[in-house]
Parts: C-alpha cells; sequence; structure tokens
C-alpha cells in the first residue's frame, strides 16, 4: 500500500470561491515545520498571502498567470540564506547565483514544500506549485531581503477541475543498477 | 488528521543485517517517478547499489560516514541537466555552478526524494538523507557523466534504532502573513 496522497495528488488551476479555514492553512504549514534539513537547519519561511491586490502582483510576476487568482491563498515558499551562512550582508540571490549553501537551501525548502502539497491533499485542498518568476520580481512584491530566495509559490484552495494524471517515464528510464 | 509518516519519520543511521526486499525497493522508486517536477521534466535518475565494495567507497566519499554501511541498500539520486538543457556538452557541474536549470533540477530532484523517504516510512523501512561529498568524489565511483548533479544518497534497510524527534523551530518562527 503506497502513500495514498503521492498518487493521488494532481496540480490543480482552477479553484472554488470557498474560502480555506485558516486550521487547515496551519496544517500545511505544521507538515512543513516537520521536514527534514540538512544539518536539521529548517531554511525555510513561509508568508500566508490572501490579500487580492498581493495576489494580482503575485501572479503577474509569475508570469500573468491569472489561473493562480481564483486561488484564495498562497503561500510563498522562500529558502533563507541565514540559515547557513553568518554574513549575508550585501547579497542578493538570484537565478544564476552560485553559491553551494544556495542549492542546499533550495533543496531543503523544497522537501518543505512537498510535505505542503501532500497534507493538502489529505485536508481536502487542492494546490498548485508555480515558479514561473524571476527572483527580482516577487522580491518588490514582497520586500523581501536580498539573501532570501523564492523557491515557488503554491496556489491553495478548493479545487474546481480533477485533472487526469499527466504521464511519467517508466521505472526503467529513471533506474539503474550499481553504477551510472 | 495528518499524513502519519510525515509526523514519525526519523533518520536513522543504524541498520540491521536483513535485507531489503527488491519489491520494496521497487515501491520507493515507484513513489519518486511520481513525483511533481517543473514542467513534468522529471529530472531524477536513480542508481541502486547493493555492492559492499560500492557501498564503502560511496560511504568513503560521504565524509567517511561509515554507519552507512550498516543498511544495505543505498540510492544514488541524480538530477539529470539533460532533462533541461539540449546541450550539455562539455559540462561539468559542481557545488559552485550558477546555471538557473541546475536549481530548478535539485529543487524537483528533492520532490522525488522525499517521497522515497515518506514511502519507506510506510513500507516500514528506515532511511537517512546523506549529502556530506563533493560531486567530484561521487561521480569518479559511479562514472556519472558531467551533466549529472548528486543530490543525496539515500541509505535504506530495517532499522536497528528509534531516535527521539529533532528539535523543531515553532510556527511562528518559520510563517509571515503578507509581506515580509
Amino acid at each position: 500500500m503506497s502513500i495514498k496522497e503521492i498518487e493521488s495528488r494532481r496540480s490543480v488551476r482552477k479553484y472554488c470561491a470557498q474560502e480555506v479555514e485558516q486550521e487547515k492553512i496551519l496544517r500545511l504549514l505544521e507538515s512543513a515545520r516537520l521536514a527534514p534539513s540538512g544539518s536539521n537547519t529548517q531554511p525555510w519561511q513561509f508568508i500566508i498571502v490572501r490579500s487580492p491586490e498581493t495576489k494580482a502582483r503575485l501572479a503577474a510576476a509569475d508570469h500573468g498567470q491569472t489561473w493562480m487568482l481564483s486561488a484564495p491563498v498562497f503561500i510563498v515558499c522562500i529558502a533563507d540564506l541565514c540559515s547557513r551562512v553568518k554574513d549575508t550582508a550585501g547579497i542578493r540571490l538570484d537565478e544564476q547565483s552560485p553559491d553551494e549553501e544556495l542549492k542546499q537551501i533550495i533543496r531543503d525548502t523544497a522537501i518543505a514544500m512537498e510535505h505542503i502539497l501532500l497534507e493538502a491533499q489529505t485536508q481536502g485542498l487542492s494546490t498548485c506549485w508555480t515558479a514561473w518568476f524571476q527572483q527580482e520580481d516577487v522580491r518588490s512584491v514582497l520586500h523581501l531581503p536580498g539573501d532570501k530566495y523564492v523557491c515557488g509559490i503554491i496556489t491553495v484552495g478548493y479545487g474546481d477541475e480533477a485533472p487526469e494524471p499527466r504521464p511519467r517515464k517508466v521505472l526503467e528510464d529513471i533506474v539503474r543498477y550499481e553504477t551510472w
């Protein structure tokens, strides 16, 4: 028996107007809070956005994906460099930053984000992980310091569509034994 | 009710000698196969290692963590740049590579890896996500091409310890509302 949320979850891009209970949002955040991370650094920060104005500006920054606006809640998921680097003064992370630590905090924040996606499925909520933006555009909307890196904006709501599963590679194309 | 695997999973660094059924390994890989990824690119590759010689060389590359050797199976989890970049000739990814696409494939491979960790919990297996290595050291053991980036080596086996939960930050320290 596999984890049913892993099997059943789909990216949903159309939501009902129904609000999302704050208690459920807290459950999602709790699942993220429990995520494992390198050296238990927990390099993640989350911004809950419900304001229509801010959502509109974020969707505009996120390649103008207006479908996002039907979701009552956005969770902006941020990897925080200062969890691993003592002096981040003057740092301004972007898509071309070479830092090793940035790779580590992106990895760890992705784990926590996936917990949110799976937990939402348990809570009867639908989600989509979006990341079609440039750091600077989201940074300016949310007044993020330069040592923060936005890993994604998760739309959250009660789904108003039931997409079919997307195709996946067969196991034989992604698994090897003993060596490359 | 939250996902029980998220709540109960611990990193385990001591394993029983008992072998892990190949059927269970395939369940773990299936959960990884189903993971979401940017534009459904599925940029992951997995190498299943059971050979004691290869495990010893990998543990040596992984900061000499000899505890790893008690695990009967290693799953080496690889982000594959050629899933997003057409011409990867001459590329040799390492910890300082600045590529935007590398950040994306690390993110996506981390999602698939976390599916493996959670699914292992369902299967009664224990795991530890390790990543205390340099790319070049693991690359040479497994003969990996330069456009592959190792996101981690997961140890898998039946646990022989039951660690207490590690501390986590409180929600108030990782959640904000509407803006930074």
